[in-house]
This record gives C-alpha cells, structure tokens and sequence, in this order.
C-alpha cells in the first residue's frame, strides 16, 4: 500500500501561514529548536524561517561526543542555506557527570537522559531569547511512541506533528532542504550506525500507511490483511501504539471524590 | 471568605484507591517521587505509600547546594516516618557545570534549570526501577501557572492536582505528617528565605477562596468585590492565570489543512 503525495506547495503555505498567527497570538517573534541534523527538525526550521524570517529563528545544536560529525555537518549546512541564528551547546560534560554514579545504565536510559537534557537547554534559552519552542516530533513518532516524553517531544506549538514520516520527507524536498539530510537513514544518533527503522523493526515505508489504515480508517486486523499488511508488522505496530499510548495523554489526575 | 473544610478520611480513602487502581490498570507496582521538604511532595508520598506499602515507595532527594538544610532534614524525617525508600542526588555539579558558560542567567532561568533535571532525574530512575513518577503539584500552582514547565510538573499520575494548597495542608494533618513540614511557609527553596507567597505576591489563604470563585462558581468581577475579594488580589491573580494559561493546555500541533 502507497499513500497519496500530499500537496507540497498548498501544506507548506498553510504551515507558514499557522506559524505566523501562533506566534503573532502568542505575542512573540522569535523562534527556537533544536537541530540534530535530520530530517524533522530540518523541515520545522524552514517552515519557522519562512514564516518568521530567518532572523527571528535560532537553532541549537547540541551533540554528545557520541553524535556522528555528519549530524553537525548537516545541521550547519541547514543554518546556512536558511540564514538562521545558530550555536552548539555541546551536552556531554554534564551527561557524563551525571552517568559516572550510574555506570550500570543501559543506551535507553543515557538517550533519554540526553533527550531531557537537551530540552532543558531549548527552554533555558527560550526564556533568555523570549523564543518559543518549536516541535519537531511527527506524527509517526507520536503514534509508535518513538519519542521521549518530556525530552524531544517537549516544544511550545508543532508545525508538523500531524504529518507522517514520509510526508515529512515530501516536504523536506520541496523546501529544498540539502540533499544528505534528505537521504541519509534516520536516526536517534545515540550510538554509531543507528537507525530508527532498525530500533523500531519497521521501516517508515511500510507503517506509515498502516497507520493511515489503522487510525484514519478504522480498519480492522482482518481487512488491514486483505489490503496486504504483513501480519508481523501489523502486530509489532500495535504492540508499540499500545504500549505508548500514556504519551499520547495528559497525565490522569485524581478527581475530588468518586 | 474561608472554603469550607475538605472530609478529610474520606478524601485520603479515596485518593488511595484511586491510586492503587491506577497502578492496577498501568501494571506498576513500584511508586517513585521527588521529596523537597515540602508538604505537596509529603502529602503525595504519604498517600503513595497507603495506596502501596511503603516497600513499594522510593523518594529522592535533590538538593542543590543552596538548597537549606531543613529541606533535607524533613524530607528525611519523612522518609523514616513513612518507611519508605530513599536516596540522594545532589544537583549541583551538572547544574553548576552548566551555567559556567552562562553566568547572567537570573535566579528564574536557574530554578527552571534545576526543576527540570530534577525532573529528568526522576524519570531515569523512573526507568531503572520500573516505578510511576507520582505527581506533587497542586491545583492552587497549577492555577496560577506557578510551575516549571516539564520540571516539577511533570508526572505519570497525580493524586493531589485537584486540591488547593490550604486543602493539601488539611491532608497533611489528617496524614499527621511532621510538624515542621505542616507548619513552614511553602518555598521553592531557590535562595535563603524565598518563600511562594512573597514570589507570587498573594497568600494561599486569600487566592484559595478567589480561585473557587472564578473557576468553580464563575463569579464575575463586581460579584468577586461584593464577596469582599480585594480589588489588587483579584487583577494579582487574573494575570497570574492568563499569563500561564498556556502550561495547562498541550501544545498546539497544525491541522493539515485549513
């Protein structure tokens, strides 16, 4: 199954323009997100400097040791051809302090450490600039849970969370973003040569329009079959919707009284 | 104006089934919170190990070093009166590393900073042992927006997000919780002798009755006077709640169309 190419030009118009009322709502002109290089945070940052101008838009890069020196390549390559503010926040002195009296902890643990870490520095620097804090979560990565909550997930309003991976990568073209942030694998670049779609056991190719199938159309298991969704895909994809779904929610709060 | 007195036995039965049938439902049996001396985080805590067993209830201190030392001390006289699990971990170098290449940043962006590795602290133990991070934040706060966004308002679940501070201190009797944490005045313990009604410019007593006034009875501004609600008191609070209306809400996220 193939999902329909969404309207570039008319999306990207309509991003821009919500951007613009957000902010002017909000009452603020500057923007400020962080930039890893991929393809997310790309496309968010060329939508805020269309819609706000690219002097009114600060990107943050903010490695750790283990970050490949693609990832700021291609992150300065962006800040370059958009014109935006930029400066490098390098988190490994305090992540690694922190991990000396917690040696034992696995990859999961130390990414989502620096995930948090790194929205603590957006919104520090948010309150220094008066910026708001852009999203650069898709609609993807929110639904398959693939997020850290309170970390990469945390902004202040998203352009793009409701757009699928490879819609973001649609629009990424037609902004013309450079063409190794186009194509190179995605990635959570927590440790050398990983990608999404191997931590995840699914490519985006193929989950994409089972989640069009699943959530838009409210298939069932046996029809999402006989639209020809593998059955081990179907199940891995559920497994993690399910699993992940307390993201997706406010935190329950006790009522007053039963 | 004065709240009528909340049933507290009632209450605490209630907030602890609530808890117990969350921690069914999400499948955790381990609780985990941040303890600061102060009576939301002891109320919370109290209630988590009812609700639990105190086996099953790991509090964390994280003082930074101007935190003053009565904070730790009763914290640590909670702990030994519930029986429940504890550690420490100090905040201070990561934060301190941190803000070496940002000496201007004010008292604000600081407190900020550290509420929020507090918060990712919690969550990383959250992860190693497999508990909920129960929430300590109160309506009255929450309310008057007097938080730190993805720091100490962030939680899995809350039993207390729906009382007033002057409710959380009725609580806090019933639970016969220490002295000293019933009777000092409420701080964020940022600076020596900060305390949250200095900050915010109101005291719990007055802004409690205000708030049920505006947001449960709906009274309108001439009504809130005729209540004998001061006219400095009532604008002090509107802008309070406006001003942070934006912490109560998600974060907007684009339609895909117009």
């Amino acid at each position: 199954m193939k999902l329909p190419a969404i309207d570039t030009a008319r999306t990207i118009e309509h991003l821009t323009g919500w951007l613009r009322a957000r902010f002017a709502d909000a009452g603020f002109t500057q923007a400020l997100l962080g930039l890893s290089g991929g393809i997310d945070s790309s496309v968010s940052a060329a939508l805020a400097a269309r819609a706000l101008g690219p002097e009114n838009v600060w990107g943050i890069l903010m490695p750790y040791r283990t970050s490949t020196p693609e990832s700021v390549e291609d992150a300065t390559a962006l800040v370059e051809m958009l014109g935006i503010h930029s400066f490098t926040e390098d988190i490994s002195p305090q992540i690694d302090l922190y991990f000396e009296d917690h040696a034992d902890a696995d990859p999961l643990r130390r990414g989502n450490k620096m995930a948090r870490e790194r929205m603590t520095i957006l919104y520090d620097h948010s309150k220094r600039l008066s910026a708001l804090v852009v999203g650069t979560g898709n609609r993807t990565e929110a639904l398959l849970g693939y997020t850290t909550m309170f970390g990469d997930n945390a902004c202040a309003l998203n352009p793009i969370g409701e757009f699928l991976k490879t819609e973001i990568r649609q629009l990424g073209a037609a902004l013309n973003l450079p063409e190794r942030i186009l194509t190179k694998p995605p990635s959570a670049d927590l440790w050398a040569g990983q990608t999404d779609e191997e931590e995840l056991g699914l490519t985006y190719d193929e989950v994409d329009p089972l989640l069009v199938a699943m959530f838009d159309q409210d298939k069932s298991r046996r029809e999402l079959i006989a639209a020809g969704f593998a059955e081990a895909v179907i199940d891995r994809t559920a497994s993690l919707v399910l699993a992940n779904a307390w993201k997706r929610k406010p935190p329950p709060v006790a009522p007053r009284a039963e």
